[in-house]
Parts: structure tokens; sequence; C-alpha cells
């Protein structure tokens, strides 16, 4: 097949995004400066992009996130639900890095015969979303579109020694995950909590080596960790915390849970797990090493490839 | 008609922004601060949000911008064109605040049956443009949609007495318009070049009262300039300054001019006639003014009433 027959599908999402980011890096370089160094400290490939500011110990994590009909919700989905979880996604990536949310801005790409109460509901529920974690909204736009999506553009802040990024995993470290795996499909897609004050307290007290959100499902999540990081995640499949009514394939792979994968050095894993101050579920599932890891079993979600 | 059965389109785009974001301005109190103040100094409103920076005197602006097949581009548009279109509309608002770009963030949403040949292309699109621009492009998303569509974040830098909001016109002050308005559907709307380096040179040397770029017409973006500042624009028609081959109406309706249209104090805008360096044209086209003036009767672009 010739290459430019090929459909996204065939290439799949990750895939997709190392060939279209490929010569990225090197308009960081070419791009604006503070002191003769790039604004930017970290570009494509984390949970949020960071970008210096003018103190020299906080940084400023960007990110963009969109929900779309038919794929991360349905048209008999509660209008306020897609409002808060389009907002709530985006502040568990901010979180997933160690820092907070500030402001963001909303797209809105609709049909001009959308009715205007679905999307004012939607509206509400970014809207006390946004009340409950203190971001600000501060603009956006709104556009034709034959399917309904809302896109969700944030900045946060973060202090620079405690930024979590997900290639800076040891050989040895413990990983953790907070919450239950699975079954998000049922209802927590549409109302979970973004798990940000635990991740600012984690950085706070026990500084995780990496850390990301799993949105994806572990199946595809856990593969974009080894790779950040070159090692590979040794998992203790009967230790990962699989919600109630679900298999552990659907733990691995429904995608959506919206908690926080993180590594760190086992001794303070231990130590992490006797001072946890959260209810929320805490629980080491494996080990990163140098050492090959069986391959799993379930893929996660995938954009392009699957349902 | 009940309220709830309106749709986008019998309420229009203006309309539905203002009451979407009705609630928004109590966000900004109730969000992050920097020494007890919100970070957020102009939020929903103007061509970009602008916020603070730990630098007194310089702020941040934020813009999102979407473009999407149908509607800003067609099935058989030069996927490079559509990229370069997507990051240049950015850059023009950021050069209609006064500021220039940092870094952008691209998501995609496009069908899993689309081919990686037209996405690669409309990605050196993008590309190129931010080369040109020194723009770093520093993350974004893929995700699945059954239109295409490509949705552009940038964050910008300006002096804070630089910035040029689109609200600060004064009654008495001369309009102008850079370029020739009309026709850009014949090829401008895809390669234009955003007036990056004019704007920035005029807030150095004649800093505009207001600034916004011409997106949707002269006839949709003179009544925002006018509701913004509570004035009227009395225009001089025959001084429009018409693309060749075109008809005034089609330079007052046509839209995606991106030219820069500002206010400045009349003496202002006679020096800053004679002292213009560039080859792009300047034109006065009226007066910004509190005595009512005569309605236009072009209509310019609204994304849910008309195409």
């Amino acid at each position: 097949m010739k290459p430019e027959r090929k459909t996204l599908k065939q290439i799949g999402e990750d895939e997709l995004i190392r060939r279209l980011t490929a010569d990225w890096p090197e308009l960081i370089k070419n791009s604006a400066t503070i002191d003769n160094t790039p604004w930017v400290i970290l570009g494509v490939g984390d949970d949020c992009a960071v970008l210096r500011t003018h103190n020299a110990s906080v940084v400023q994590l960007l990110k963009v996130d969109a929900v779309c009909e038919h794929v991360h919700f349905l048209p008999d989905t509660p209008p306020e639900r897609i409002g808060w979880k389009a907002l709530a996604r985006v502040i568990s990536d901010i979180a997933a890095m160690g820092g907070y949310p500030v402001a963001a801005m909303i797209t809105l790409g609709a049909s001009p015969d959308e009715t205007y109460d679905r999307i004012n509901k939607i509206y509400r529920g970014l809207t006390q979303c946004a009340r409950e974690y203190k971001v600000a909204l501060v603009g956006g736009e709104t556009t034709a579109s034959s399917s309904l999506f809302i896109s969700v553009t944030m900045t946060g802040l973060a202090e620079r020694n405690k930024v979590c990024p997900r290639c800076s995993a040891k050989d040895g470290d413990a990983i953790l995950v907070t919450g239950q795996l699975g079954g998000s499909i049922r209802g927590k897609h549409l109302s979970f909590s973004p798990r940000l004050q635990e991740a600012l307290w984690l950085v706070e007290h026990f500084k995780p080596n990496a850390m990301m959100d799993i949105s994806d499902g572990l199946a595809a999540d856990l593969p974009r960790l080894e790779s950040a990081n070159q090692l590979h995640a040794h998992i203790d499949f009967g230790s990962v915390p699989v919600s109630e009514g679900c298999t552990l394939e659907q733990a691995l792979g429904d995608g959506e849970d919206y908690e926080l994968l993180f590594t760190l050095p086992q001794k303070k894993a231990k130590a992490l797990l006797s001072a946890w101050p959260f209810r929320l579920q805490l629980t080491q599932i494996g080990v990163m090493s140098r050492k090959p890891a069986p391959k799993l079993s379930a893929s996660g979600y995938d954009h392009f490839i699957k349902r």
C-alpha cells in the first residue's frame, strides 16, 4: 500500500503523533526566548507542556483536550455532565504534572441546528466544575461543526521543583495508582473528581519521580510510561485495584479512570502508603525495571483504532 | 416557541456567547491569585484573554481558534494551506492585541478513515507557519471526529502598557484599517500573512486606543468594536479599501481579511499615515463618535446563521 493511502486507523494514535510532531523540538529552539533561553521547557509528549515564567522557581503548564460526541459522550448523556467531564479531564492532566489550574478557554463546535438548551446545560456543567476547582473561564470560541465537540485549553502553575513529568522514573521504582480501575463507562467517566488535592499533597510530601493520569486505560497508558522512561513495568496483576463488578481485563482496558499513576523509590513508597491521609485507595501495583516484562494482553483505548 | 427549543442559528453567535459566558466574570474572582489579585486581567470578549505574569510590566495573551471542514476550508483545499491558515489566524489575534506569539498547541479532530497523507500535509503547513513566526509547537491532541477540524491554542506575551484591547476607543478617534478588504475566498484566506510586524511597530510608535483583527468582515466586526466601546463608527464608504475585482458589499461582508482594524486620536492618525513604513496599505475609513451612525447594509459572517 502506498504510504499516502494509509488511514489514521491503520497507523494508530501514538505512531501518528510521533510522526506529526517529529520536527517540533526544532521549533522550540527557534521560538521566543527569555535570557536567551526558550520559554519552553518541555514540549509534546507529556500530560502538559511546561513553560518558564518570569519567576525562576515557578513554571506554567499548558494543556488542551477535547470531548467529542459518540466518542466521549452520547446524544443522551446529561449535558451538564458533558461540561463537567470536558473541564475535569484537563484539571486531571494539570494535577498529574503536580500543578494547579488557573484559567481555561472553551471551544464549542456545534451544528447550527443544535438546541440552545443543550448547549446552555453543557456550559452550566463547565461552570460548576470551574467554580469547584477555582478555574477562571477566560475565553474561547464557538464554531459550526457537523459533530458536537467541546475542546478545553487550560493554563496552570506549578513550583518548578515539584513538577512531575512522566519521564523521570528510575530503575526499581514502585508503581502506584490511586482509586480503582475499570467500569468507568457505568458513570464515573461523567462525574469523576480530578485528583487535584491528592496530587498536590503528593508532590509536597512524597514527590514522585514520574506521574501521569490514566485516561486511556492502564493497558494503553503504562506502555507510554515505559517508553518515556525506557524501562519496563512489572505489574503484579493480583494487586491491581479493580472496580466492583469489573474483571481485571476491564480494569486494564476500559479507560477513562482519571486516576493518578506514578512511580517513586520503594522505600519512599512504603512510607507514603502509611502516611497517605486520603480516603481514596492507594495501591502499589508493580515495579519499574530495566528487565523486560511480559506484555499486557488488554490494549486500552486508541482514538483511531478501536472502540 | 419554548426557549429550550431554540436552535443556535435562531439565537446567533454573538448572543449565544453573551448568554453562555454571563457568569464567567464571577469565576475570575474565585480563581487562583498572585498577591491577592486574580491572575486574569481580561477575560472573555476580546481577541485574546490577558493574564498577569510574575513580571508586572509583561502580560500573557491566550487565544484558541479552530478551523473546520466545510466552514473554513473544503475537501479540495490544499492541505498545507489548511495548516498554515489554522496557525496564522491565531497569530493574527495575538498581533491585534499588540503582542507576539510564543507557543501553540494543536488539536486535530479527524475521522479514523482520513488519510495519513492529508493530515501530514496539514501539519507541514502548521510547521511552516510556526517556523516563519517563531512559534514553538508544544503539544495538543488527536481525537476521532466525524468532521475534520484543527483547533489551535496559543500563548503570547506583550508589554503591559502596549496591550491594545478593543474596548478603549475614544470619542473622535480615527478608524483605520490595513490592507484591502473583500474577496479573501479567492485565495487570501488560505495564504495570508498575519500583520504581526505591523502591529508590533504600531504599538511601539503610535499605540492605538483600540485594536482588533477583521476576521468575520468589517460589517460583523465593526459592530463588535462599537458595542465594546459604546460608541458609533461613522464610516466613509468611499474610502474603504476594496480589493481589486470586489464590490464594496464584498469588502464589508466577505470576512477572513485578517487585517488590523484600530482607532487612535485624529492628530496621531495623521502623523501615523505619514510615518507608516510598510508597503501594506493603511487607510482611515471613518471616525468613532457618540452620535448614532447609519446601519451598515451588509452583515458579515455569523458562524451559526449564514453562509
